[in-house]
Parts: structure tokens; sequence; C-alpha cells
């Protein structure tokens, strides 16, 4: 009988941020693509285009004209999912199977740069700064807002997430209950936390860094890496070094630090096959809920779709969406290819 | 202070077969869309394709030339994300941050028709009955394997679900360990269970049947309805009336209703927006563990991915994937447009 191989058998890996595992076949990655194709991002824009709704200066579907802004400018949604309106609402128990609950919240939308051709990555890193300033300024005055329990920060890239306009902007919905996701990876933190006495990715962080495997890019503050349990393609995770909650209490150091890693990173996503690389990403820090939180460490969590090349993405179908995620290249592999790659962007080589 | 109306409030539903939540945000459906648009099924397919590698007679990439099989035909998957190898692991011990496993396990592909230009909404119910069975009896044997201790029976239909080739087929996997979902769900139906000794599914479907608002269509045997904690825009359930906890336990009248209400779902499907319409599906049910399962209700979970037309679909991106499902348009909703739409094929019409 043969040892298992991790390289080469299938097997599940563990996920302790969320309980729940993965499947990973690493012998598959050779198997043909005969599907969908994606389109290939349109990297011929300019810098202004008066039909953008978010360029400055234009006008948007319900009239707001745009500040002529000069750095990261941030609105509230047009068409939010939450609202803020106080609405009465009278619990008739705690039926199991019709449970419905009123969500109160604030959706805005963060624009990172007034140039409509840029993306993170080929945005100088002042610009970068001024974005995450940003964050940090969203996060603590919305996190203040009494009801406000949670700010979910998060950025759609490319049309194949959905993003409609590819003028460089993210997200922002913050609402009073924690989200589900969010919801459970708080609780496999308390528990570790409780358990050990330490972070869980603090604890986690500090083994990847002396096995290096898969570290992607790093610096004194920060480092980026592909999670042992990584479920997209090349799913990337930044954590910051130190223990550090929430992004409010960034030092301007880790401001800075933090600027470079997110340029850093992008370029090499962007040069993997050499196209405007397609992600959702999102921080997951602290509650805004008052409350105190060492079990939390800030991190940012990038997920995206592209597996082989510009055109073909990983589709989380079937088997994934009924009974567990699953991908074929191992987080090992994914890492070292990410790392190899140079953090000059291809289009200046 | 206006009243909490479920029909126009962004509010939270709690789906208590996974123990998570969605947003629902009803007022969201008006906003535009100037995203991605998805290219439409092309349906102009001949009867046999001598490209196809899932047609009679052809020969597949590994050489095996398929039987001129004239009904469901079943053959291992040729880039299977499981092996039946038998490899030797020594667990060193429960690391929280690296826990690997290997995974044993099976995996198949069922073609549904020889016709290459057929889909289930278009099959005769003969067909589509001698699909069900074959599902039957891989249940069977495929649990009766030693190992085996869960059979994923599922489907990805039309290129934007990951489906590489027209030809109607589903696939099933089959494992030693529960998926995570499946596990989730196990541990749900079954502490319901020991609460009130009960089936959760069966006391939900009564509910929901003498409500009447989110049923689509029903017969004797089943009903599908669109679950009141829907993650999808048009997701739907298949429920079986009686307490059944694996398809092998199907009377041979319960097979042709199944059978039945797949078709006149799937047609629904097809008249929603007069596409070829995209969905994963998947049946659970009680695993192949040798245990008795009596938490366990037969059911078939559709997620399809399609929101407004044949071309724009629901992204479930950003916030979905860092926070939490999200819905625009209510289960009701759903539920009243499938239940009023014909069962008669709109191509025969
Ligand atoms: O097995 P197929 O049809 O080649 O592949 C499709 O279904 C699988 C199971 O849901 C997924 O893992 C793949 O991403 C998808 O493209
Ligand atoms: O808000 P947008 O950019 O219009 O919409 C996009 O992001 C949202 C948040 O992840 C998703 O709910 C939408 O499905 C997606 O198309």
């Amino acid at each position: 009988m043969r040892n298992f191989d991790i390289n080469e058998d299938p097997h599940r890996r563990y996920n302790p941020l969320i309980n729940e595992w993965v499947l990973v076949s690493p012998h598959r990655a050779k198997r043909p693509w005969q599907g969908q194709k994606e389109a290939v991002a349109n990297d011929d824009r300019p810098e202004y285009d008066p039909e953008c709704y978010l360029c400055p200066g234009n006008t948007r579907a319900n009239g707001v004209t745009n500040e002529n802004y000069t750095s990261a400018f941030v609105f509230e949604n047009d068409f939010a999912a939450l609202k803020q309106e106080e609405i009465n609402f009278v619990d008739n128990g705690s039926d199991t199977f019709f449970k419905a609950r009123p969500e109160k919240g604030i959706s805005k939308v963060v624009c990172f740069s007034p140039k409509h051709n840029l993306t993170l990555p080929e945005m100088d890193l002042n610009t970068i700064e001024d974005v995450v300033k940003t964050w940090q300024k969203e996060y603590v005055e919305l996190g203040a807002i009494d009801y406000i329990n949670h700010v979910q920060i998060f950025e759609n890239k490319g049309s194949v997430m959905g993003c409609s306009n590819p003028h460089p902007h993210g997200q922002i919905w913050a609402q009073s209950s924690l989200p589900t996701q969010v919801e459970k990876t708080q609780n496999n933190l308390q528990e570790y936390y409780k358990k050990h006495g330490s972070n869980l990715l603090v604890d986690y962080l500090q083994k990847e860094l002396a096995l290096g495997e898969r570290i992607v890019v790093e610096n004194d503050h920060f480092a980026a890496l592909v999670p042992f349990w990584a479920v997209w393609p090349f799913e990337t995770m930044i954590i910051s070094k130190r223990h550090v909650t929430k992004i409010s209490d960034f030092t301007e150091d880790e401001v800075a630090a933090f600027a470079v890693i997110l340029k850093k990173l992008t370029i090499k996503y962007d040069n993997l096959f050499e196209t405007s690389f397609p992600y959702s990403s999102g921080i997951h820090q602290a509650p805004t809920d008052g409350l105190d939180h060492p079990e939390w460490q800030f991190h940012m969590h990038f997920y995206p779709p592209l597996l082989r090349s510009a055109t073909v993405k990983k589709f989380m179908v079937g088997y994934e969406m009924m009974g567990e995620s699953q991908r074929d290249i191992t987080a090992e592999k994914s890492a070292q290819m990410l790392r190899d790659l140079s953090d000059v962007h291809y289009k200046i080589k």
C-alpha cells in the first residue's frame, strides 16, 4: 500500500476559521476544459469616461452629481440592499420554519481613485494609502452608530465577479447583525481563544512564516499567504503580524505597509495570467458592538475565480453546492506560482 | 413608525437545515443591471453529435467507447475528483492548522438519454423514470461498498453552471466522509428529531402545504416549493410527502410521481425566461453508513443562477462570500411566478 502523498492523492483539509472541510484533488489538474470561457477584461479604458456614474463630476441615475474628487470618494449606494429606516417589529415567538427579522443598515460605495482606468495594482502607493485611511474612517464612523454592529468592507473586481462598472471601487455594508460567515468565524475564534488563551490567526501566521511554503509576499507588518484550507484556486489572505483586532488600530507604518502588500499581491495576481485579475476581497475584523474582541485578528480574504488562464475559471457548482468545496491544484502549488511571479506589473515591464 | 412588511423591507430569514441566515432586500429588485450578460444556451443541437464524448457509440478521451445505450447509461468519470486506491495514512495527532485526511471515493457520470439534444423537461416520462431508477440502483450499489458512507447525486446544467457538455447528464460522487453541507444538514435534522421526536422536513412540508404560497407544483407523493429561506432567486426543493429517508425506498408509484414532478418543475423553469434554464440540482438523503437515519427526509435541491432574464444572473460575490447570502426578490414572489407558468414546454406551445 502506498503512503499518503498530499501532493498527489485526493484528500480533505480542515478550515478552522469556519469549521468546514474542502476536498482537494491534486491529480485532477490535468483534465481538459471544453466548457464556458470568460470574456477577457477590456483594458482599453479612458482615464475619464463621460458615461461612467462613478467618474468625478458625473451625474448618477438618481440625479446626484459626484464631487470632483481627487482621492478616495465615498457615497451612499443608490440601490442599497439595506435601509436605515426604523421599522416596528413584533416577534410572534420563535417559529422554527418561518423565522424572519428586519435588518437595518447602510450601504456605501468607495471609489478608490478618480481615474477610471486604474485598478489597485496600477495605483501609486499614496492613492492606496488613501483608500486604507478611508476604510479606517468609515469603519470608525459607521461603527460608532448605535445600531451598527458590523461593518463589511469588500470589493468585487471584474465583470465575472458581478461588478457592473470597471471604475475602481469597493463597497461597505454596515448593519445591525453579524452576517452568517462572520458569526461562524467569530464562534471558532472565540472557542480557540478560550481553549488556548491565544489568538488563532496570530498562532497560525507564526507557523506559516516558519514553514514558508504557503507565503506569497510579506513585509515587516503583514504577510499574504494561500491558507492551507484555501478553496478558490488562487485564494489568499493578508494577515497582520502584530495582534490587531481592527483596521482603525493600524499605526501609520502599518497603513503604509498594508498599502504596499495590497499593491504587491494584486500585481502578482495580474501577472499570473497577464490579465486584470478578477476577485472578490473583503476584510474580516472585530465587530463594532462595543465589546472587547481579543479573539479577532485583522485579515483580508481574496477569492479569485480564475483557475487556468484569463478565461477559464473554477465553477463552484453541483458537488460544491450540495456537498463541499473542491479544488484541483494544491494550496502549496498556488502559493509557489504566485510567489515566483515578479512584483513589477506586466504592463510596465 | 411603520410596521415591518416582509414584502417590502430588508430582513433576514433563517435556514433551519444549515443554521444560516439569508439577507432579503425586496425593494432592491428595481435596480438597473449594466453588468455581465450570460450567453444564451444554444438549443440547435443534433440528436446525435459525432464530436460528443457522451453520445452512444462514441469514443471518450481515454480511448473507451460508449455502449450503444438506449436509456440511462452510467460510467466512471474519466477525470474523477476521487480515487478508489487504498492509501496508508498515519495521523500525526490533531493539528489545528494543518489537518488533512486522505479521501476515498468513486465518481460516475450518468447520461440521462442517448439523445444529445434533450434535457429533462423535454424527455418523456419513461426516460425520466429510467433516470430515477438508475439513481436508485447506484445509491444502493455504491452505498453497499464498505467504505462508501455517502452518495451525492447531482446535475450541473448549462455552461453557466460549469457544465462542459450539453448532452443531458448528471454525476454521482460517492465517498467515505460526509461532505460538509450534508454533515451540517444532518446535525440540524438530528437536533430537531431529538427535540421534537418528529422529522424537520416532514413537519415543514405540512405547514407549507397548508399555507400554499410557496408551493410551485405538487402531486400525490411530492411537492416542489421555494423554501422560505431560499438563497438563489428561483431556488426550489422537491420534498417527498411520505417520510422516506432515501430514494431506494420509493414505491413504484413514487418513482412515477417523482418523474412527473421533475418534468413539471423543469418545464416551468424553461418557461420562465423561455430558455434552457441552467441550474445545479442535487439529492440530499440518508448517508450509507449502515445506521438508521429517521432524521432524514428525501429532498432534492435546485439552485438556478438566473435572476431577471435568460442572460442576467445573480452574482453570489463580495458581500455574499464574506458576509451572508443575499437575494432581492422574495421567495413568495418567485414561487408565485413559477406556479403561474404553464406546465407545457414553451417549445411545443
Ligand atoms: O465534473 P465536471 O463536469 O468536469 O466539472 C464540473 O462539475 C464539478 C462538480 O460539481 C466541479 O467540480 C467543476 O468545477 C465543474 O466544472
Ligand atoms: O452592489 P452591486 O455592485 O450592484 O452588486 C454586486 O455586489 C453585490 C454585493 O456583493 C451582490 O449582491 C450583487 O449580486 C453583485 O452583482
